[in-house]
């Protein structure tokens, strides 16, 4: 039906209408002394999110956009990185690495399977020379539903004393804590169209204080994604380029309505939502893809077994208007994605397992008794 | 006033209410047949606005990341390039081609000149060795209001048989004839916020099949901004990375309305707006800053004397809620700049003119008739 999308997938996530309203106003000047008041403020608002009094960054560009300025500002020809890998996003950060000619060690688990740790630690500790400059991983894995104990790896690239850890929180912040200076994070990246609720086109890096001492060193080549640049007129409450005015607008109604309901609640929130896309699978017989006890906050993968994904997943758009993302590269077929993340309701959440309980019966492929799935999730919902 | 603004920079250009509320609606999926058939659409739509039969590519970020795209893409490691410098976008290209190790040939002019197309054709002449791999030009200079010879200077490029031409067409896209394929250009760069009528937040490259032989050449590093990433996507109907959904919706509805009003009436407005600006300001004594018969379709920018530019500018704001554009760099206080780009019809040119001279006249700086700039104005609308 005309204009009844329902978007559950991990991006571009659900909007509020008071943000569209926002985005949709005409544009202002952005040398002018009410758009240095919006820069002031979101820089404020990015701050609380990203739990760090030092620089968050916005520029005009996607999640990679702001992952590779990440990367690409705090290194130098050279350098080696450890990257962790277990999925498309960890799979783009070590060709971001390559292309720049960087020396890559991965670390690898396999799709659904979270990285390990452990394995950080050893090739850390390995390295007495202290090769390694940087450990790049990705805490939320969007393309396998697999989140990452970030936390215990940054600790262990923090006992390296050296490495700097870059992460990928571009579907974890605003879905779970991130709590950036005091994890040790050195460069977090992320884009507006998830936890920000807001529509893509803006990504955001936050620097540590370590991060840009490294900038000073760094001698990669750079204009448009060069940090540098974005500090100093951020110090100026402006923008070095032409900035996504309007996408400003909506960041501030965005950053503003994440302050109303606070940290606790969002991530309390991601987290009900995450066990209640769990339980409704199951209870249907559906076998999560990620390995249990390591499911992301934002996305919920389901491997049907003796069912094509896609066409569960086509049958629920074209049934119930509800959008689910499929599977990447060779999961094409054999997941679903349930995004749940940023502007989404326990309503939402018991939609779509509603939808999908309705489409196997539809399709006859229903194994359990009709209706469990919806009990599931409506028992954790209730908590 | 609150909202009351009227924007008369050179960007961000007002944007038409149909296109703002087009941009508001909620985000649909990228990887959707719905957004694949908005890709396809603008696609043709933004080939019809370059005259090109080549690729044109939409990238999320300003008109300097599709520039310096641009530049990356079709330039090697200790390639010469010749680039053309009148103005603080002239000079951002030299500093873009530098952070990429080039080798870089300047031509200058002064500002407030045209650059000199005699210059390029003996430097051209000059490089018996064929060193020279590319001319990098902007054609309108929205720091001084100056149009190139673009024409002129992408003939001598043909006739050098090597080098490629990269045109900065970000302030002339849309504002005057800029027939890609039949000048022989290369590579050109443009942003959504100038003749495009939309909000900033996409940048576009278009680029001919010399430029594509000279990609598959190309070993400067690049991700983000690698271009044939967005070549293969665009093929597809797609893009490499999420791209700013809602700004498709703005750009799919303002190409629309490009296409209804037709390229001659749209060049034929903007030179009208040339010649009643330029009317009205020389009609009230207020020297024009570019060089004569070398004013920007675009931009006009006004050198008053005897008056600090910025205090006319700020009283035309309070007074009329009116943002002009004030000087760069060095020439800050000594010109406004008065943009006439995109979205502009014929009483925005008149209204313009009307709130200087009551300015001038408020101020006590009006030097001749009361009245005088706003007559010049009407006549040269009248034609």
């Amino acid at each position: 039906m005309q204009d009844k999308l329902s978007l559950m997938i991990p991006g571009p996530t659900p909007v509020p209408e008071s943000v569209l309203l926002a985005m949709g106003r005409h544009p202002i000047g952005h040398r002018s002394a009410d758009f240095q008041k919006i820069v002031r403020r979101t820089t404020e608002q990015l701050r609380w999110l990203h739990q760090t009094s030092g620089d968050v960054l916005a520029l005009a560009g996607s999640g990679t956009a702001a992952m590779e300025a990440g990367i690409i500002n705090v290194l130098s020809k050279g350098d080696t990185v450890l990257c962790g890998d277990n999925g498309k996003f960890g799979e783009r950060w070590v060709k971001v690495a390559k292309a720049y000619g960087l020396t890559v060690q991965v670390i690898q688990a396999e799709w659904g399977q979270p990285l390990e740790p452990e394995a950080f630690r050893a090739a850390l500790d390995a390295d007495a020379g202290k090769q390694i400059r940087a450990v790049i991983l990705t805490h939320s894995e969007t393309s396998t539903g697999v989140i990452n104990d970030l936390e215990a790896i940054a600790g262990h690239v923090r006992a390296h004393g050296t490495a700097l850890t870059i992460a990928d929180c571009v579907t974890s912040l605003g879905a779970c804590d991130v709590p950036m200076d005091r994890w040790g994070l050195d460069v977090v990246g992320s884009g507006s169209q998830k936890g920000y609720m807001m529509p893509p086109g803006l990504g955001f890096v936050a620097m540590s204080d370590r991060a840009w001492s490294a900038y000073e060193r760094s001698d990669l080549p750079k204009f448009y994604l060069d940090l540098g640049r974005y500090r100093k007129s951020a110090h100026a409450d402006s923008n070095p380029f032409t900035p996504p005015v309007n996408l400003y607008f909506a960041l501030e109604a965005a950053l503003g309505m994440m302050q109303e309901e606070g940290l606790e609640a969002i991530f309390a929130r991601h987290a009900r939502h995450r066990a209640a896309a769990q339980a409704g699978m199951t209870a249907m017989g559906l076998p999560l893809y990620a390995a249990a006890g390591h499911g992301s906050p934002a996305i919920t993968a389901v491997a049907p077994e003796g069912i094509d994904a896609e066409v569960l997943r086509k049958k629920v758009k074209d049934r119930f208007d509800i959008l689910l993302a499929g599977g990447q590269d060779h999961l094409k077929g054999k997941v679903f994605r349930i995004g749940h993340l940023g502007f989404v309701c326990d309503r939402d959440v018991l939609t779509a397992v509603a939808a999908i309980e309705a489409t196997l019966q539809e399709l006859g492929l229903h194994t359990g008794s009709v209706g469990a799935g919806v009990a599931a999730c409506a028992a954790a919902l209730a908590g």
